[in-house]
């Protein structure tokens, strides 16, 4: 095949790179991510922008730096004048449509400040950034925040129709064990995290994100399309159906990654992360092993399910002109590091798997490739329009296409380091440090020996990754590394100077701008 | 007085901060500027955004650097979500109109994706960033731009009102001179700066545009307003009417600020901006001591009507509830430096005049001082916005207000550093250096000291401005100075990331979140 029609972007959520069997996981198999791999690129350093949902998605959609879009956490909106992918891809004719989650919020204020409302379709448009909602579920409705939206989730009704029943079945079935006399057991408590969830493994939210995928295939026929395929696990609440929930045991834990010395003089921020709840949480081995077997079933059942979207794509003749990402969205500590969550640098939390499929015969030549050159997030979007010819977005776009690397091609210019940022006046940690909301920041940037972390107003941190790959010994103090810091702070500075704000003007339009002046009748220094 | 009612915004184009005499100038005689000085402060280190027209307004007009709003250059759109000026004070019920220039394009690209014409009264404002067009006129009307803006312009009615004939007196009258044989002689070439335009002094621009203002004024009556008043002149064409064409004759020029050495190894990129026509043209003292004549009678007779309009608000009582500021938005070299122009970061294109008047009682203390703290121009939005008790903006606004300046407050913690920057793409010297559109970036960051200017992907210049005040010796490949360049270059990093990127979220909401977030229902990392 010579051209790529469609697009299926499929991203697991807080799935680590190192989770997969093709990325070295001794005991979780994930044959059919594996399968992919072998007749596709498997990237062995993907990086994210931002280690924290929402940015991290919205530079995956936009195509740009956290920096530069300025949805810096998760419930802060996306500026309206940012565009995603559908903006892109729409003209052509693409169908753009999430199944899952997108984690965006709209720039409610924004739209208010130019007259638009989600009533009308441009205002739905800019409202649900990015992608149409065909099946448009962040995944996460406790009842306090399900009522605030109005009690409104497709996913519900699907499982009231099944017989599943109360006001929040998502919360109550599918997301909640049972005791041993018939009481409810939440799973947003990390206790229950290796019970089976209340519900059939075929009514999970996995399952039935895959129907919806391919409900979507079959009813957009032969219209080109982009589907983002956005499963809301392995996140928590960690918890799956049976036969999930116990698939893992002690013997298939990978050891954590953490030694004592971490604790002893830890950079003051790092610090404040591991004094908050959710650190002292998961250094605790009980609650980490007990997460484990969920965590590691979600990843399972998520790969199963993958293996019946393929077959469906086989058999459907999708294989042949559809082009498949699968991805994360950022990581998850697992006590790794004294650290839950994910939120800081290390690659635990900021590096992802990424795996491409491309169906046009110049991808022959790579199948089964692992592509250790670095790549980012926001590589994605320019991939994407590079396969469908779509150029001239060169001053929005700070990532750069895939392509090549696909295809087997020369790249002497590829990047050398790799860039991911976060804003943490959301967490507790900023409280402890006593930082302004609006100084809570941290940049990283990292090359293919080095980690460098800037951490505003506080000590920087620094990995030799060469001879530390577990990043366990901080440089950032070491004075007999002063001169690498400085040539990774220089390197930060090129990075945030390559930030792209010019995007109102193409460059095209830049270099014929002064020559039309010129034609206007302005005449500059003439004597 | 004890509150500020009304702001009056003036701006004059392309006027350097030492062509006044309360700046020092030792034969150009401004007392109206120096009155307005004596009545307030006068600030000794104001810095622009960007030494040139378009990016250097949207900074004064959005509180944010060139680096944050995107508009680099003149003919690139300001962003549709940027906020100016008019969406902080409007809510307030006050005018806020603009006379004369402010060189905003519409992003109109941006506005046609969310279904906006200039049509309706929400196009409208945003096609006119910033403020109501009472009497909008960027003061460059060639015959070819004025056609294809579809020929209209009030000043030109009104001349031909008064009896200019043609299609467009701008051009052919106020901005012509006349020779020995009736022959027009454009004032786009630089060797008729020195004849008397073609028209009575009370019907050039600056004259115009001042009796526009005061009708704006005397319409406006008691609802409170902001006047950006924003002269064309001194900006090119350089040509006054008479008397002021040869009020200024050789012994009152100061001699140009350069040297013989600055031309060996300069630095490449100013090398190239040397290189380009306008330099070598204003490097000849011939054209440059033409061109100054009609320069400097284009000042004083802007602070001769600047009289005029300080004397109307005297009578009509409003200096009693008014701001008034006095500044410009970037300087010129005329040649010095053997540059023509601006752009580049020496104190003749990045340094600018600043008075400002503060009617409240509190600034009695300060009245007739000279401010040395160094200053932006970002900062006069906050200090609006301040006089008019509007707060919650931290998240946007990148500058500080400069009410404990003006009210002779302490300030420990004032900014020791002040920033600028240029997007020289549009410039021959672009090519020449064969650079790519997006990458003709260079910053500036200035302290008390010394001044840095990074060019992306050449060496640096560096100018110790205590003992090199007039920067003739560039100190930016010099080894003595590597540590003052890698301080300096820290600070720049420091800079960028104080970038506002978080826009469309307060601080005090961020500061909220979390625990709104806990409301919900969303437990993390319990056991």
């Amino acid at each position: 095949m010579s051209t790529v029609r469609n697009i299926l972007f499929i991203m697991a959520d807080q799935l680590r790179w190192d989770y997969l069997s093709c990325y070295g996981h001794p005991t979780l198999k994930t044959p059919n991510i594996d399968r992919l791999a072998e007749r596709g690129v498997r990237f062995d350093a993907a990086y994210v922008q931002s280690p924290v949902c929402g940015p991290s998605r919205a530079s995956y959609y936009t195509g740009r730096t956290a920096f530069s879009h300025g949805a810096t956490w998760n419930q802060v909106p996306l500026p309206i004048g940012e565009l995603t992918m559908g903006d892109y891809l729409r003209p052509l004719g693409m169908r753009t449509a999430v199944v899952g989650k997108t984690h965006m919020k709209a720039d409610l204020e924004g739209m208010a400040r130019l007259g638009l409302t989600r009533e009308t379709e441009i205002g739905m448009m800019i409202a649900e950034p990015g992608f149409d909602p065909y099946e448009r579920d962040d995944g996460l409705h406790p009842d306090g925040l399900l009522k605030r939206r109005g009690g409104i989730l497709s996913y519900n009704d699907w499982l009231r129709n099944l017989g599943y029943d109360g006001d929040n079945p998502w919360n109550s079935w599918a997301n909640s064990a049972e005791g041993e006399n018939g009481e409810i057991l939440s799973g947003w408590h990390l206790r229950n995290s290796n019970l089976p969830a209340r519900i059939k493994e075929e009514h999970s939210e996995t399952a039935y994100m895959t129907n919806r995928a391919m409900e979507f295939i079959d009813e957009t026929g032969a219209n080109p399309w982009l589907l983002h395929l956005s499963y809301i696990k392995p996140h928590w609440p960690y918890i799956a159906p049976a036969p999930y929930h116990n698939l893992y045991g002690p013997n298939s834990f990978i050891a954590p990654n953490r030694n004592d010395n971490e604790r002893l003089k830890a950079n003051p921020v790092y610090r404040a992360f591991m004094d908050m709840d959710v650190s002292q949480s998961f250094s605790n081995d009980e609650v980490r092993e007990t997460v484990l077997s969920g965590y590691m079933g979600l990843i399972k059942q998520i790969d199963d399910h993958l293996g019946r979207l393929f077959e469906f794509l086989e058999t459907s003749g999708r294989m042949d002109d559809t082009m498949i990402v699968f991805t994360s969205d950022h990581g998850d500590y697992l006590g790794d590091h004294w650290l839950g969550e994910k939120e800081l640098f290390h690659e635990e939390s900021v590096r992802v798997p990424l795996v491409i499929y491309d169906p046009r015969s110049a991808a022959d030549q790579t199948r089964g490739r692992v592509e250790n050159r670095l790549v980012e997030a926001i590589d994605l979007l320019p991939t994407f329009l590079d396969a469908k010819d779509i150029e001239g977005n060169n001053h929005r776009l700070e990532g750069h296409s895939l392509t090549p690397l696909l295809h087997g091609q020369e790249t002497p210019d590829w990047r050398d380091a790799v860039f991911s940022e976060i804003d943490y006046a959301f967490y507790e940690a900023r409280k402890t440090l006593n930082v302004n909301a609006g100084d809570a920041r941290a940049y990283m940037i990292r090359t293919e020996r080095w980690k460098y972390i800037y951490f505003k107003g506080f000590s920087p941190q620094l990995f030799d990754l060469k001879n530390d790959p577990n990043e366990l010994v901080d440089l950032g103090l070491n004075g007999a590394f002063e001169t690498i810091r400085h040539e990774m702070k220089d390197r930060l500075l090129e990075r945030l100077i390559d930030r792209k704000n010019r995007t109102t003007m193409t460059d095209e339009q830049v270099i014929r701008a002064r020559d039309r002046e010129k034609e206007t009748g302005i005449l500059i220094g003439v004597f």
